[in-house]
C-alpha cells in the first residue's frame, strides 16, 4: 500500500486539508473556514475535528503514515509557538503544537505556510526539473509571504523565521508596514498596498470606473477590483499597478543580489495581475541589477499554486521518513 | 608533518600571500601593492612570482598541499573569469583561473574574497563557537562586500555571486551606486559614501575641522580623517557618521528578515567607527526588525580581521580534502 500523509493548508480565511501520496498526489481535499474571529480555540477544536474526520474517512482506503500542517508566520518551529500572526489576530504566544499533539495521536510536523509553498513548487512545480538548486518563492497576495530553497535545501534561518522578503525595507520614507517597519516590500506591492493607495487618489478626486464599481464605497474596493478595472483600460488602474510592478521589480533585485537564484516563482491572488505588472517589473530589474546578472533569474508563475502548500508539507513528512530510513 | 595551504589575499590595493595550517595559524606572510593600474598582466605576473618564491622558501620546512586564492567578486567560481570587478578595472571577463593553472603545478581553489572572509570567521572567528551556524559578515570599507554562513554552510548561489548585500536597495530613491543600481547599502554606509556625502556638505557650507584636515582640499576627505574628526568632537562629521549607521541598521534589518541569522560579524576598514554608528544602528533596528527578531541578533566587531581572508581560502581547501578523505 502506498504511504499517504494528511496534509493541512491552514490559512487566515481557508483551511484546507488534503490525503497526499509521496509522488505529489493529492487524493481526497476537504476545507472549512477558518473564521479566525471566533477565536483561536474554536478554530482548533473545528481543525482537530476536521483532521480526525479526515482520518477516519480514508483509513481503510489509505495508509496514513502522519500529519502535516502549513501554518501563517511567524511561527517558531523550535518551540512550536506562533508570534503576532497578522493573519490569525489573538494567536501571539500561543503553544499551538502542544495543544495538536496532545489531540491527535499521529506524528505530526508543522511549518510555515510559505517554506511549505516553496518546498511544493521545488519538489512538484517549477523546480521539478532536477537541475534547480536555488529558487526563490513569493506569494503575492493581502500580504507577501516568502520561502528559498538554497543549494537544494529549505532556507529556515537560526529560528526558522527567515525568509520575511515581503519585510524587506527598499524604500526607507515609504508607507508604515503592518510589520512596523517602513517602505516594505509588502507596503508597496500586495493586494493591501494596492488598495490603500488607490482609495487614497480616488479620494483626491482621480478619475476611475472603481468609482462606480464599488458604488461610491470607496472602502470596499480591493485588489481584485483594481486588477479587473485595468484589465478593462481604467488608466487610474493601470498606473497603481504598474507601481506595484515597479517595486516588485527593486525587490527581486535585492533578492537576485542577496541569493543569486536560478528562478523566481510567484503565487498568491495578485499573480493572476502579474501579466499587467511584468514590463514594469522588467524595467526595473534591467537598470537595476547588477552586470552578471542581467537576464539570467527566470520569473515565473507557480502552476501549481493551489495544491502548493499542501504538497510541500507533505514533502517534509516524506522526507524525514526518507532520512530516517537512511539513517 | 603538518599540511600547509599558501593562502593568497588578492585586494585592490594589496596582495597577502600566507602559508596556513589547518588550526589556522599563520606562519609566513609576505605582501605587495597590487598596482591594478599597471594592467592585469603585470598584476598576474607579480603574484605568480611572489606564490612561486614563498612555494621555494618554505617547501623544505612545511608539506604544502595546495593553494587558495580569494579574490574580488563579482568572481565566477565555475568558469573562473571576472565579471567587472570595480577594484580591479579592466579585469572583466577576464579567464583568471586558467592563467593561473597555467603557470602554477599545484592544487587550485579561487574564492571570492568576502565568502573567505566569511569562511574565516566562521570557522576560527567570532562562529568558533561551535553552536553558530547562521552568520553574516560585512566588510565596511571603500564598498561593502558581504558572506552568509547558512546552517553551517556557505552561501554561494547558483553561479557564486551571492550574497551581495552591498547592493540590496533601502532606498529607491536614494544616491546613484557604483554598481548602477540606486540608494544600494554601498551608496548609504560605504567609506566613498560617507567622503562623497561629507564633501558635499562641506561644498555647501557647513562648519567642520575637516576643512583644516584637508587644508581646504575638500576632494582629498576620505572616511578615516571623518572618523577621526568625529572622535575630535566635530558635529558635522559625527552626524555623517551617524547618518551611515542609521542606514545601515535598515540595512541589518533586511538582512535578519531574510535569513534570520544568530550573529552578524563587521570588518573592514570603517569597523574602526563601528562604536560611534552603534547607537543609530541599533535605534533604526529596535523601531524596524519584526517583533520575534527583537534583541536575538548579535552584532560584533571581528577579532581576526587581519587575517580573516587567508584564513577563510584556506579552510576552503582543508574542507575539500576533508571530504575527498570520507568519499
Amino acid at each position: 500500500m502506498n504511504k499517504h500523509v494528511i496534509s493541512v493548508d491552514m490559512g487566515g480565511t481557508n483551511i484546507r486539508v488534503g490525503v497526499v501520496n509521496q509522488y505529489g498526489e493529492v487524493k481526497k481535499k476537504r476545507s472549512m473556514l477558518t473564521n479566525a474571529h471566533l477565536g483561536k480555540e474554536s478554530v482548533v477544536e473545528r481543525l482537530i475535528a476536521l483532521i480526525q474526520d479526515m482520518h477516519k474517512s480514508c483509513i481503510q482506503e489509505y495508509e496514513i503514515i502522519g500529519l502535516s500542517l502549513a501554518v501563517p508566520g511567524p511561527y517558531d518551529v523550535n518551540s512550536g509557538v506562533f508570534y503576532n500572526p497578522p493573519n490569525l489576530p489573538g494567536w501571539d504566544r500561543f503553544h499551538f503544537r502542544d495543544i495538536i499533539e496532545k489531540h491527535l495521536n499521529i506524528p505530526i510536523y508543522i511549518i510555515n505556510d510559505a517554506n511549505a509553498a516553496v518546498l511544493g513548487e521545488y519538489i512538484y512545480g517549477a523546480g521539478a526539473d532536477n537541475k534547480i538548486r536555488h529558487l526563490v518563492y513569493l506569494t503575492l497576495g493581502t500580504g507577501v509571504g516568502s520561502g528559498a530553497i538554497i543549494n537544494g535545501e529549505l532556507l529556515l534561518g537560526s529560528r526558522g523565521f527567515a525568509p520575511e522578503f515581503g519585510h524587506m525595507t527598499i524604500d526607507k520614507n515609504g508607507p508604515v508596514c503592518n510589520c512596523g517597519n517602513v517602505g516594505c516590500l509588502e507596503a508597496l506591492v500586495s493586494g493591501t498596498a494596492i488598495s490603500k493607495l488607490i482609495r487614497g487618489k480616488i479620494g483626491n478626486g482621480d478619475a476611475s470606473i472603481l468609482n462606480d464599481m464599488c458604488n461610491r464605497k470607496i472602502n470596499q474596493i480591493n485588489a481584485e477590483m483594481v486588477a479587473e478595472a485595468a484589465e478593462n483600460g481604467d488608466r487610474l488602474a493601470l498606473s497603481v499597478i504598474k507601481e506595484a510592478g515597479s517595486n516588485l521589480g527593486i525587490g527581486l533585485v535585492n533578492i537576485i543580489h542577496s541569493f543569486d537564484p536560478e528562478i523566481i516563482v510567484f503565487g498568491g491572488g495578485l499573480s493572476a495581475s502579474l501579466g499587467m505588472m511584468m514590463p514594469s517589473i522588467k524595467s526595473e530589474i534591467s537598470q537595476r541589477v547588477m552586470n552578471n546578472q542581467k537576464d539570467k533569474v527566470k520569473l515565473v508563475v507557480s502552476k501549481i499554486e493551489e495544491n502548493v502548500a499542501l504538497l510541500g508539507a507533505s514533502s517534509v513528512f516524506f522526507d524525514a521518513m526518507k532520512n530516517e530510513k537512511q539513517n
